[in-house]
């Protein structure tokens, strides 16, 4: 996932009324505390925005009505990738968005939220909460005033659509491609061309032959732009979002002037969203990737030259940032050493599991046309 | 995991006492609410225990202290298979269990926690919230005078330890094998013999050779048990739990009792303690089996021969138990679909992108000897 809308166009209530209005004053204990909440995604994507719609109804219910937030989509108050400033300086007092739109700040940012051969979603999970990832993130997001929570994540996302078949390197020398983030950096590393572009422009780009590829989430939110009208193939994994984690942003102000009671509401709903989220998204992928099937969509898996390409481009980018970026260093060391394990743990119980699983959901049942079987990944 | 003490030994408390001071009584809005919750964990399992710990906490800071949930481990005031009575009678509150318990009323309450080939655990999520499962489960489980909640998952389990090898499935045949719950019926079809013990004797039992083989949980509680000492074969994957919900048991009265925000505080408590413990379980696994392949354990994939007999068993076992029991049918048929769709989508992009990690961490990490490597699952 990506760029969302660029246009800086302010929605109905002006700049300046935002501004006007500001923080809401500190409450006491029984007082009602109004909120807003600014998301950088449009009401389109249903299950990502939505996400915080389910936040903000968890803390109004669990309040009794007494912490109220109202969501408002991208550019409704402000543009999407204002967020993060519009929380720091106390505009509004939160924010949903995707912490990777921050990159050209810190690159840092990026590791809230998702790096090319990263955590997958449950060990996004188990660091954040059970290694250091929540505790170094903190301290990070105190540079900017903010109290950032894990709220969703999409899950592993595919790996673009193509309207030629990617059978090595070569195929993707030179092929412009809409993708963004630190995806976009690896992948000029190996020879493509990211493009960026809102996801409301991908469909246009794509018919114009201004790009030939593009990625976007997953099937779900991916059907809905009608890319399989336009490419034919559809790729796997996206190495660039293993797991895209959604965050929340909390204005530390507005934070702290939160009774211990209402704080602990705020996090416990922002935890509960965020397994909603996710269980929401993998709900519904399925069901939208046989539709794309059943449309002739070709699943392809990305192959190993290109993998290792990216792999090898990613960890010389770490090894950059890691020697530049103080932060980046200290972050994506526990990040890394946590991945290492993870990543080696996974191959037995889980993948041993998941992978019988899958086998035998390829002969037995008929969602996926028999052809489409050798396009499995190679195992 | 299986069965806990089967000793029905009752507490300091007495069981006389327990009854005498029955359900809490309905409280009014502002009024303190005291509830005891009765765990089918002992503490020595530190994070399924401690998933009801994190729960109590966060509804209490929730609430500013007004609701007061006290937890009481396995065997404390009652013994560890009493709590589905025990809510159902209003001898307490709540209940933190495997509802694989309690098969031998209806075997509809595995599908609250795990039946063997079924869902993974994001999957489990994917089908509580936001398939149909939540909705059939709750109406099943309303036959008790119960309302439940998810709180918490192990993931995918391991395979047991083994004595000897398993190359076939004849080395499976007339071996006692400690496991219980659905899969013990299935290890019987296919020539195993299930023996049924608490966690706590099965150290003996093998040491004794009464059992040539055993399943507990995972790396991380399987070690403490020590069993490595005995056994040098750690397989994978459990066929029987691919991921093992625990639930929160509320009685419904007690439930009905609460204002609409309490109800809220105990619903979004529960789910983000649910999430809490998976990640609580995935961050420590991998530490555990690395520790344990330090002493010599031999990780080992179960052959394509026992997991195609033992999917072929279950299948069998599920149409006879949709034959004879309607709760089953129902709830089943909409778990039974669900997963077909789940377990063909899965095998793109999370296993795609799981597989390439995964031999990666294989190829450049020491954590794993490299002696381990021809042992991975074949893909």
């Amino acid at each position: 996932m990506a760029v969302m809308e660029r246009r800086k166009f302010i929605g109905s209530a002006g700049l300046a009324g935002i501004l006007a209005t500001g923080l809401a004053p500190a409450a006491h204990a029984n007082q009602a505390i109004r909120w807003r909440l600014v998301s950088s995604f449009p009401k389109s994507l249903d299950i990502t925005h939505g996400g915080a719609l389910v936040f903000a109804r968890e803390v109004k219910e669990m309040s009794g009505g007494k912490i109220d937030i109202s969501v408002h989509a991208a550019e409704d108050l402000m543009p999407a990738f204002s967020v993060l400033d519009g929380v720091q300086r106390g505009v509004v007092e939160c924010a949903h968005t995707a912490s990777h739109y921050f990159i050209a700040k810190d690159e840092s940012f990026a590791l809230d939220c998702a790096v090319p051969f990263g955590l997958n979603a449950r060990q996004m999970n188990a660091w954040m909460r059970h290694g250091n990832g929540l505790a170094l993130l903190r301290e990070f997001f105190k540079g900017y005033g903010i109290v950032n929570f894990p709220l969703g994540n999409t899950g592993a996302q595919m790996g673009g659509w193509y309207r030629k078949p990617v059978r090595s390197l070569a195929d993707i020398k030179g092929q412009k491609m809409r993708i963004a983030h630190l995806g976009g950096v690896v992948l000029q590393r190996i020879g493509g061309v990211p493009v960026s572009l809102p996801g409301g422009d991908i469909y246009k780009a794509l018919e114009r032959g201004e790009i030939a590829a593009a990625e976007w989430i997953g099937p779900h939110d991916d059907l809905k732009l009608g890319l399989h009208k336009l490419c034919k193939y559809y790729a796997y994994p996206s190495w660039w979002e293993g797991s895209t984690q959604l965050s929340l942003y909390v204005n530390q102000r507005a934070y702290e002037s939160l009774t211990a009671e209402n704080k602990a509401i705020i996090e416990t709903a922002a935890a509960a969203s965020h397994l909603d989220m996710q269980a929401q998204y993998d709900a519904r992928n399925p069901a939208a990737l046989k539709d794309l099937v059943a449309t002739g969509t070709q699943l392809m898996p990305l192959p190993r030259t290109v993998l290792d390409a990216a792999y090898q481009a990613a960890q010389d980018l770490y090894a950059e940032l890691a020697g530049r970026n103080p932060n980046w260093r200290k972050i994506h060391g526990s990040y890394a050493a946590f991945l290492k394990d993870q990543a080696w743990a996974w191959g037995h119980a889980e993948m041993g599991f998941d992978g019988y699983m899958h086998r035998r959901a390829l002969q037995q049942s008929k969602p996926a046309p028999a052809k489409k079987s050798p396009l499995a990944p190679r195992r």
